[in-house]
């Protein structure tokens, strides 16, 4: 069984798997400033909402590296102005602005500089850790749903490489693997970038689990014909009533799977929760470039003079989410009340650090 | 407005339009043996239901022209052979093994070779010419459900190149433009095989309808947030109750559609009908070439030693279908009932012909 790491922190630069070149070659990109970590999270180098949230924090500790005043108001100020910079690399992951706010908040009450440096780095590093143990107790609560021999469906990417470990949607997966229990996967390729049949595939093949790939058109025969115990999937933001936001073409799934009475859960830190959206429609959607649909490796595939609508995500009403797997168990409707009980700060640190 | 014929009878071979070059080049195959036919079925150089009908009664054509004995039992005995063997080409669409019996019905019941032979000639020229003008009937029946300014989503390619002209799903679209009306189309790029992106866009495009290209997977943020008049599709095999067999990725679509209130309706001529076929399950489902799914152009895009589904049909309920859109008109539920009547063979020659 092979863990594959997507970030790794070295003193004064970050190594970023280049998820790109999967499941080719695997290179590891060297980050030495924040416009690489820009650059990164924008072109997909990096991608999975946790996994750009600890980009992000590593992103903003290049900067202080760097950064050449002493002056505390000038550090704040620019602190803030890198930290927008970051978060516009993707408009929809709200785990990207949610890492940015922490490392602001820690560093801003200090009183120096340096301490302020210190401070970033130390919390950049606590969010990776966190996001291990976050995604190994979201792995524990998913199986609990799940028995040995079953066979979930996923979408996208959710795995271990977009997050510190174990990924969410398929942390279950890989725990089952650690306990000995046999879960299998259906993965769909997920265009137009197919992280599906690039990423999931790849890591759960890497893993010893049990894969097997079809097109994202797929997915109502396979639900229909075979035995599919549950869907899981990610979130890139999860608004207040449980609206959620994930890759393009979970909505379809979850429309389906209501279909075929399939469970249809979604796995997900508590930081994908947006308290500051009600609902899914308050969600901007990121649009992404035409040749992700029109061009293979730089060769237009489809035909010349069209249009194109290429959205990279799509909102999934909460009445079509069965629950939603946190590292604080599973939460069910009414999501509303459910979710605004887990946004007090003192429950969730404790949690989470206990 | 450019219609492009996908099949072309030359008097001693068959040209077909090499639909997998598409949208890159045009070029066409000579035909000239029933073997050619039966590669070029299998290997989607002709596709489409309506399409693969005319094929393979050409590919008749073909074996009778080369066939050597005057003896007439011995030639019925290899039509039927050769019959089987064309049919064994693609499992799923129906139009072919009804092509097939067309031709061996009309020769069976003369006295010479000679004249079977000319019969079977006629007999491939009548369905050749029939399809257009169904195709035609289709096209003005499915415009009585659309008006000017309309946009109507579509999945693979049931267009003019898929049939003799104009289509089954694509000809309310291709006469609305005779007739000066602007509707507008979504297409579906339909992985594996991309016949959405290749083959509907640029049969759209050339035609000067105004045509959109998302995934599969952006179907449903599509229905949920423009305003779409309904999702028109093609059929492979259409059951006795309505239940109908098309390109991968129609269930799913059927389902979404309803979700959102938009009316999903069949596109097909009643050749389409097996009424020997009383429900969907009964109708056999081909698996095609794993390398569909993980390959493109030879070079493999998905991770490698992972298992691999790729079924190239589902199977929709009639429940979920607003509508068959037939050269007869538009058959509704109960289609058990009103797909029955159409059967007489009277009735439905009449119509035809007339």
């Amino acid at each position: 069984m092979t863990f594959i790491s997507s970030l790794q922190w070295k003193g004064d630069h970050l190594l970023l798997l280049d998820q790109r070149q999967l499941p080719h070659q695997e290179i590891y990109l060297k980050q030495t400033a924040i416009e690489d970590v820009w650059n990164s999270i924008s072109a997909l180098v990096v991608r999975g909402a946790p996994a750009i949230g600890i980009a992000a924090a590593y992103g903003l500790v290049l900067w202080s590296q760097h950064a050449e005043t002493n002056e505390v108001s000038t550090f704040k100020a620019e602190l803030r102005t890198q930290g927008e910079y970051l978060a516009s690399s993707r408009p929809t992951a709200v785990n990207l602005s949610w890492a940015i706010d922490r490392i602001i908040r820690v560093s801003f009450s200090l009183p120096t500089v340096e301490k302020m440096k210190e401070a970033i780095l130390k919390e950049a590093t606590i969010i990776h850790q966190e996001d291990e143990l976050v995604c190994q107790r979201i792995g524990e609560h998913g199986l609990k749903l799940l028995k040995d021999g079953d066979t979930i469906l996923t979408h996208c990417n959710a795995g271990g490489i977009a997050t510190a470990k174990y990924g969410t949607a398929l942390a279950p997966l890989h725990l089952a693997k650690q306990n000995g229990l046999s879960i299998s996967a259906i993965a769909t390729e997920t265009r137009p970038v197919l992280q599906g049949a690039r990423l999931t595939a790849w890591e759960l093949e890497r893993a010893g689990i049990d894969v097997t790939l079809i097109t994202d058109s797929m997915a109502a025969h396979v639900l229909k014909t075979k035995k599919i115990a549950a869907v899981i999937v990610g979130a890139d933001r999860i608004a207040a009533n449980g609206d959620t936001a994930n890759k393009i073409g979970t909505l379809g799934l979850a429309h389906i799977a209501q279909a075929y009475q399939v469970p249809f859960y979604v796995a997900a830190p508590l930081s994908t929760i947006d308290y500051s959206v009600p609902h899914g429609d308050a969600i901007p959607i990121e649009e992404r470039d035409p040749k992700e649909i029109t061009h293979y490796q730089g060769e237009r595939v489809a035909a010349e003079n069209i249009k194109i609508f290429n959205p990279a995500f799509d909102v999934t009403p909460h009445h079509l989410i069965k629950g939603i797997i946190t590292e604080h168990g599973i939460i069910r409707t009414p999501y509303e009340e459910n979710l605004v009980h887990l946004s007090l700060p003192d429950d969730k640190n404790t949690e989470v650090h206990s």
